[in-house]
């Protein structure tokens, strides 16, 4: 009989795969698109550009920048069939990303396998989910609140016109900022959700169900960077100076403290530094300063509790606040998330396609003797 | 920096979880559902009553078989929502498989993270996805074909209500002979979308994500046990004298020979041996005949091209045959293998909830260096 193999528990520091799109470094604080500095270019591109780099390999010029940003603001425009179906299944109790899985799934219902097509059409099917994301996110969240469903602008970018369909205004100023967001957030390493994804891929699968594949690995509570949470803690705390008290009682309670702390980061999260400021800079505001208070507190309180380990804010940290600041409510913060993330998504699962190789491990048998 | 752990492409022979669910014993050609030989089960046992066994972790008595039966009878009525759902979605060009996708999409609409559920409707939530699946597939054919929806009959046996709701009509000798084929693929140690489902589920996430993501991986061509593909091969093949030259032309262009060999087995799989017994036992038919004849012929013929590689009939071969007999239509052929596995896909969902722990491997990044 093959002998097993022997691997930590959740496959932690397994590599499964060699890839091309992306590093995490821990212990530096850095991480990278293809190469570049990715809070550089949260700072210095377009979501679109980004995009381009994370699924054509190479950063735009000008003219590739401008056909891209049109090929993918016309995929954006959402047909007649999809906002029909989105009416008759959303009402208030729906969140967006349950209903992004009903809707993706309805794209995908005349789909081929990856495997199946040339490398062109695996493209355009990757760009075309990932355009068609934020325009059925914004359409589910205004369905759920009875509010009209605002039809994407191909002339748009991306985070505006996300924006724009979502909440009805995009200032330039919001825009800028929540462009940021997305670009920080469009990948990261091998997560759950990207790993999930690969796995659907690599049986040769379709984008849809590879898509399908890592949305739901992203929806469980155990998958990091739920803003959500972070923002609610806040909440939680109200007065910064109640924090250190608020962290006791979640050490002594053995809760973890919501928007601190990572897998891999072992100092501090260059997405959260970059957030903090964004926001800093830009919105001088009771939450924004709460936001600052209450993250100093808890770096000293937890350096005085756990003296032994160090624990830093994290992405979802500085993102609840970023994301309340231009507008978004709650609900849309981890849907705004997925927008971003279905680029590295994308990226992964198409890498995984070229791979060609099915990902088929083993489990240990620990029942009991079977009966012969 | 933490170093990776390098482990075997497509992670082969790698135990990343322990299960007591079953095991594939490749070398013995055996396999076994909790410690039960699976073949002897599926010539004994109700597809109920092994249903139970995955997921209650015993064989029930009577009067629990009797219990159970009912309520996943009941749990297998379609709402009148879900059937309006496909009467939209479904036209002739859409495949049972890729309106089920939408179908769980839509009834995980609601529905909260496995995580966050008491066992009782952890369970639930299996049975009623797995109850539902004959019932969807059945409806999406008919409806793909332009026949009426046929409802289920809670008081019916799973396997008999399923062949009656997809073809309408349902003989003892039928429904006993599917019974066997649906028994034997229940589950089959840690195969590719079983392992897609348990990735999903370790996020702490629902079952209708973790049901897409092993449904989607499934879907793909690598994944094995499409039996369509062997009866195309027989029928691609014709007269059985002609085996050897099509053998012969498919070994010289590079192809596999579809419904022969097996990732894990090393000798006969045993369910083709007891579909085989079925199908020659029940059906004299010139496809049965010519089955058995090909067959022969191709061990033969890889035997004498390939002696270094012994290869034997799969699941594939037989179970394409079977199928066939109790007049189900090839498109049925792959869903009809979901409604059986799906049984193995819950049971995994489940115990991967219940060890809570994320699956979040590595990759190692071989890009080049980045730009700092």
């Amino acid at each position: 009989m093959t002998a097993l193999i022997t691997v930590p528990r959740g496959l932690k520091n397994v590599a499964v795969t060699d890839t091309a799109i992306g590093d995490v470094r821990g212990d530096e604080g850095f991480y990278h698109y293809r190469r570049y500095d990715a809070t550089q270019l949260a700072q210095s591109s377009t979501f679109e550009d980004v995009w381009h780099l994370m699924l054509l390999r190479e950063l735009p010029d000008a003219d590739r920048s401008a056909e891209f940003a049109k090929r993918v603001g016309e995929l954006r425009v959402l047909d007649g069939a999809t906002v029909d179906l989105l009416r008759r299944i959303v009402t208030p109790d729906v969140e967006p990303l349950a209903a992004l899985r009903v809707a993706l799934a309805a794209e995908g219902l005349r789909e081929r396998p990856l495997f199946d097509l040339p490398d062109a059409e695996r493209l355009q099917s990757a760009l075309r989910y990932t355009a068609l994301t934020p325009s059925i996110i914004a359409a589910a969240h205004r369905l759920a609140r009875g509010l009209d469903v605002l039809d994407a602008d191909p002339a748009a970018g991306h985070a505006a016109d996300y924006l724009r369909m979502a909440t009805g205004t995009a200032d330039d100023e919001a825009v800028s900022a929540l462009q940021t967001y997305l670009v920080t957030t469009v990948d990261h390493g091998f997560n759950a959700s990207t790993f999930a994804g690969r796995v659907v891929a690599s049986s040769g699968s379709d984008m849809t169900s590879s898509l399908l594949g890592a949305l739901g690995a992203f929806l469980g509570p155990l998958h990091g960077g739920a803003p959500g949470r972070a923002l609610a803690a806040l909440e939680a705390i109200g007065d910064p100076a109640n924090t250190r008290e608020w962290v006791r009682d979640r050490i002594a309670a053995g809760h973890v403290i919501m928007g601190f702390g990572h897998a891999v980061y072992r100092t501090h999260d260059p997405r959260a530094e970059l957030l903090k400021a964004v926001v800093t800079s830009r919105y001088d505001s009771p939450l924004v300063r709460q936001a600052v208070a209450v993250e100093a507190e808890i770096e000293s309180a937890m350096a005085e509790l756990k003296p032994d380990r160090q624990l830093y804010a994290n992405v979802e940290f500085y993102a609840g606040v970023l994301m309340h600041e231009v507008g978004l409510p709650p609900a849309m913060f981890t849907p705004t998330f997925a927008v971003a993330r279905i680029v590295g998504w994308t990226a992964n699962i198409l890498e995984q396609t070229a791979e060609g190789k099915i990902i088929r491990p083993s489990a240990r048998y620990v029942g009991p003797e079977p009966r012969r």
